[in-house]
């Protein structure tokens, strides 16, 4: 999906939520659990509940290698599903990858490759071993890197904010990625639980598409993160994970992911002007 | 496999050498290409050539998920036949992994789990989201974290020589990470080609194993690697995976392959006086 695409898309259904598809065999209702296909039946649901207030989905890749090579096949179902539905959605493999040249390239043939067994429009990837394990991601026309810049968690303090030459180590990351792909290509993985840094981020990256997770059971405020993020094209994404997909473990899980998705999507049209 | 079994382990061989199994079914034996399970058999026929020359294998999972789930049904055999061989050998997960601590425990599960489709030893891990990142593949008794420190590949110049409060980043990482775990549960990439750097890092870890890539098709110096790396209890891993398991493309694959790890086995023996 390239960029015009999913701005358009945000217009549309006036929204930047992204779902988070951590799905997780334990956490799932009860009537789901030990189904065939559990995961994918319990990821459909949710899909069919939300996508009318979300533009996006991020299967997290470590909830399905945690069921072995089954939680594999659950995901391929689901990015099935989302290619085949007439509603579109960028979607995101949160994947965290980044290797030497030869060895990115394979991950990118991996989850990116339209022929390949996932075909995801982005996934995210570790910045620390440099350009050469980045740039292979960018070689697919229509597709993105996402970048992690300023994470959400409490070990994001013990490296992202080292300082060398006047810059902290995320802002040297925003500032080198430049030369290595564009607005077009890279977006930005920034926690929603450092907002109160998204303007240092906005005056680095200021027409980038910003990734944020933690807003809800990491503790992020959306309000916060709209203050300083947005820009004239939106250039945000925000995810939710836990707080839409485990909204209940009842029969009613779908409808009330839905409740939860919706008043998101309400939130952000406000924020918005739509 | 605990820290001192794979000291016995190296003793008992007289090899510190690990054989990187990035398999790419573009490159194995025409004789090979196109058969079922061509990746597994390709695999053990290399294990088989080459176990009394090393003491560990490493599969890149990338070259598996570039074979999309198939590629993850290969690398599950290659796993049973290695955990079925009366010789045992150290398996090392070339994974890269490392998100926020729930993400991270599923992660660990799906790689180091006994009880999971792969059951490796060990794994590496991204440093860049810091300590939650890192504790959870702590957590399986017997088993390893190999924490990125500094990388093989050019871009390892971008972000991990950056210097703050005197320490480079990678230095920073190794200091860090001692507060994360120990020398039987935590190991260290560290890129054969910065082998110049080996003294600077056994002085903040000089118990700890390292893991070693980067010889041959990349252009470091066995010879180099053990003169500033090897500790009085051995301490490396030295992987060569091209090198090794692409000697020869014709029938004659696993013989070159063996000959190639017979080599840089009688020289490590001899580095080890053993």
């Amino acid at each position: 999906m390239t960029r015009q695409e999913l701005i358009s898309l945000i217009r549309e259904r006036k929204s930047f939520l992204c779902v988070g598809l951590d799905t997780d065999l334990a956490k799932i209702p009860a009537h789901l659990q030990g189904q065939p296909d559990a995961a994918f039946l319990f990821n459909k649901a949710i899909i069919d509940a939300t996508i009318d207030y979300a533009v996006a989905y991020k299967p997290n890749l470590a909830f399905y290698e945690s069921m072995g090579i089954e939680g594999l096949v659950q995901l391929k179902k689901t990015m099935q599903y989302l290619h085949s539905l007439s509603k579109p959605a960028f979607t995101i493999a949160d994947a965290k990858r980044g290797d030497i040249g030869n060895t990115s390239k394979q991950y990118a043939k991996a989850f990116l490759d339209p022929q390949g067994d996932f075909n995801f429009d982005a996934m995210t990837i570790a910045p620390y071993m440099g350009e050469d394990s980045v740039t292979p991601f960018t070689a697919y026309e229509g597709k993105w890197v996402i970048l992690l810049a300023l994470t959400s968690n409490k070990g994001a303090f013990d490296f992202q904010f080292l300082e060398s030459n006047g810059k902290r180590l995320f802002e040297s990351v925003l500032e080198k990625s430049k030369q290595w792909g564009n607005e077009n290509n890279m977006m930005y993985v920034v926690g929603a639980t450092k907002a109160d840094m998204l303007s240092d981020i906005r005056a680095i990256v200021p027409g980038s598409f910003l990734l944020v997770p933690g807003i809800g059971a990491q503790g992020g405020s959306l309000e916060e993160v709209c203050r300083y993020g947005l820009n004239n094209d939106c250039g945000l994404l925000v995810n939710s994970s836990r707080g839409i997909i485990y909204a209940s473990d009842g029969i009613d899980f779908a409808d009330r992911a839905a409740d939860e998705a919706r008043k998101l999507q309400q939130q952000m049209a406000a924020a918005m002007n739509l």
